[in-house]
């Protein structure tokens, strides 16, 4: 089965299949989530990290009870989410983020961006939080960190619809796929904040 | 309309209904929720810290595209969350927690409180969090904050199934119903953490 998301993206029941991963295109717009998901799991054995992806939020409309099995909702509609995907606690510190992906190559489109995304990650960086993004260029599998008031501020200044990869990379940290976990953002966090 | 959601309770369209609120007992339950959820807003408006409740999760299976018309889920099942319903961001420290109510009038039963959410809340206390319960005695309106690592202590050394109010109350800061916002916990929370 496969629907899609309100944000366009796609849901593959494949995504959750086990290894090894489908690697064609179609697919390869999930595996971002899916390692920062991975990553995360790691990091909360380990106790390195409490971080937590938030459930797509839904309005529930009618739920039915059939005798003998669980609760099973019938009518239910997308809503608009009013945070980021990702927070949590790390060294005592709050930590919020967004990943996002494009297959662009030279920049990243500001479209990938929702507006409730950005003024919460700015709200958190406000209170003192540790707002960032993850991006990724799907082609060249390249992945950055970059703080969300950094991004902001270039954001503000550009007069451009997309960042440049070049500017992205000069005012980031760059990661390297792994493997425990796939994708090791925490360092990037330390050095970016701390 | 109304349905139960997996932790038995109940959601009824009215909880949505403008004020004045119902009083008859049966939607007094869904008021402490309602309250804090107006008090998180009232201080994400206020920009005294930025705390959102997470979205219930819910597992999706079926999702219809009827032409001219937003995408329709028509079968979904409700997943057990992995954390505590809230968490947020107030003078740069990490806050999660749980709001619980009781009808009983003299103990709170341990049973309301699922182990995911104690869990969870000991690996926030750990990471150095904020970790903290709210809890209303319906009956008689009362309303106490308490750490998470001293219930979770109280817990351990109890050899009943709940706790006594006069054991809670000697161990948390009780906070009164207010206006604006309805349930006003931070000042409680500068009590216990800082």
């Amino acid at each position: 089965m496969s629907f899609r998301y309100p944000n366009g993206k796609l849901y593959t029941a494949a995504k959750h299949a086990p290894s090894p991963r489908p690697t064609n295109r179609g697919n390869r717009g999930m595996r971002l989530e899916d390692d920062i998901n991975d990553s995360i799991s790691y990091y909360r054995n380990r106790k390195t990290a409490v971080i937590h992806k938030k459930p797509t939020p839904v309005q529930i409309v009618n739920v039915d009870y059939p005798a003998r099995s669980r609760a099973k909702i019938t009518e239910a509609y997308f809503r608009q989410a009013s945070t980021t995907d990702y927070n949590g606690i790390y060294r005592g510190y709050h930590l919020d983020f967004e990943a996002k992906e494009t297959r662009q190559k030279q920049s990243f489109p500001f479209k990938n961006f929702h507006d409730h995304q950005l003024n919460h990650l700015a709200a958190i960086s406000d209170q003192g939080g540790c707002a960032f993004l993850i991006l990724q260029f799907v082609e060249s599998e390249e992945i950055f960190v970059i703080k969300a008031d950094v991004f902001l501020q270039l954001k503000e200044e550009s007069t451009r619809k997309s960042l440049q990869k070049s500017v992205i990379a000069a005012h980031s940290v760059s990661i390297k796929r792994t493997y425990t976990p796939p994708i090791d953002f925490l360092p990037a966090v330390d050095q970016l904040f701390f």
